[in-house]
């Protein structure tokens, strides 16, 4: 009988080329294929709840993959990471029901950014935050956020490489915090996102933060529907996939 | 004219054997020295303020150093970097006094260990802390802290390799806090460190949180005076020498 098996990861993004399959690059996907083909002999198409970039990291990935295989759940975390590299770990493994989709499925998506304005980068947190050595307009910055609130078309914020995709989501929370002096961290979250979407929404924030801009121009930027009007795609690294939320998961 | 530099510095362990010079191996000594030479033309002996071991990070080691150079101090830290590798962090120079020997003047040190007890190693930080994935009883191994305060004879908490060093130290403060779910974290001040030392007394409080020794047998295995008697020598990776302090500095 074919079971659908949701699990839930973290992994340190460096290494790979990102969550989706490529030809001849190591990804997350193809990893996780290739450790559920060692453990059970089945090749499946893993689902996750949405691509992260190359050297984006995540707290709490979601996917699910369905299998014939009767590896206990309770089993499961502990084969897979016997077959993955160290900065990939499976801490969750459920059997859910056959209508359960990562991706589909997914209600909310939480993702954080993190900033270091010191002068001088955090070797013990170098791949994990973006190094800004200037100083950043905190209370300007957190003017903008409720700019984003709600449902917009955010066809400004993403990538122009899917130009027929809907561009409309919603954004139930955006805040901003100082979690060490100098290293600011966004935390924004949606019922989905768009490529790219944050990050070039964390460089249109870094650019007001400059007083390049204006944080009511965000408004303004929403509604031109070009991407030209936003700031720049910040680096992936100091982005992080924190949490993906379902109905009753 | 000779100037005595002092620098403060952050490195990331894993990749070096450790801070003091080892003939044919990369150390944080060698390399400061290498990337002083390479700014300054001038062969000089730097001075850290403790070793550190392979594997054990630095959030604040300092170190000093005597020369020639007239190079200003405000472009000494960026000089510097420019020839170290990223893992390795020189975040503040000044110039001091001629008697200033950041190993012999120090006053305090603090070290801190962090341990997950959680399932699963957190990949984000998996050259950072310590995985022991079983539960640990927090209340016994926090009374058995304050057994290490004071000024004790630490020849049960150090490694036998230098038998006839004075090794009565003082220790300051040790607190034990739970910094994330499953994660826990010790910080230890004192005057002054052995080798191995903190690695031994964390390694002794493990075996308390495992209910195989009492916290009060502390006092029995510093009166020992032999390092059979303690618990095991930790891994370098969960170490982090937080901070050093000077007067005046």
């Amino acid at each position: 009988m074919l079971r659908n098996i949701c699990i839930h990861l973290s992994y340190k993004g460096s290494q790979y080329h990102g969550f989706q399959m490529q030809p001849n690059k190591q990804t997350i996907q193809s990893l996780l294929q290739a450790a559920i083909m060692q453990v059970t002999g089945e090749s499946v198409k893993v689902i996750g709840s949405g691509r992260t970039d190359a050297g984006v990291h995540a707290r709490a990935q979601v996917a699910n993959f369905l299998i014939h295989s009767n590896l206990p759940t309770g089993k499961c975390c502990k084969a897979l990471n016997h077959h993955l590299p160290s900065d990939i770990v499976v801490w969750d493994a459920q059997e859910v029901s056959r209508t359960f989709d990562a991706r589909k499925s997914a209600k909310r998506k939480t993702y954080r950014y993190t900033i270091n304005t010191n002068r001088y980068p955090d070797p013990l947190r170098q791949h994990m935050e973006l190094h800004h050595p200037a100083p950043l307009d905190v209370t300007a910055m957190s003017e903008a956020l409720p700019y984003f609130l709600g449902e917009h078309d955010f066809t400004s914020f993403s990538s122009t490489r899917n130009p027929k995709e809907n561009k409309v989501r919603t954004i139930y929370d955006a805040t901003l915090e100082q979690i060490r002096p100098g290293v600011i961290q966004f935390t924004i979250s949606g019922n989905g996102f768009l490529y790219q979407m944050v990050r070039i929404i964390v460089g249109t924030l870094l650019v007001i933060g400059q007083g390049k801009r204006l944080p009511q121009e965000i408004e303004d930027i929403l509604l031109a529907k070009d991407r030209k009007q936003a700031g720049p795609t910040v680096k992936p690294h100091g982005l992080i996939l924190w949490e993906v939320n379902y109905d009753g998961i």
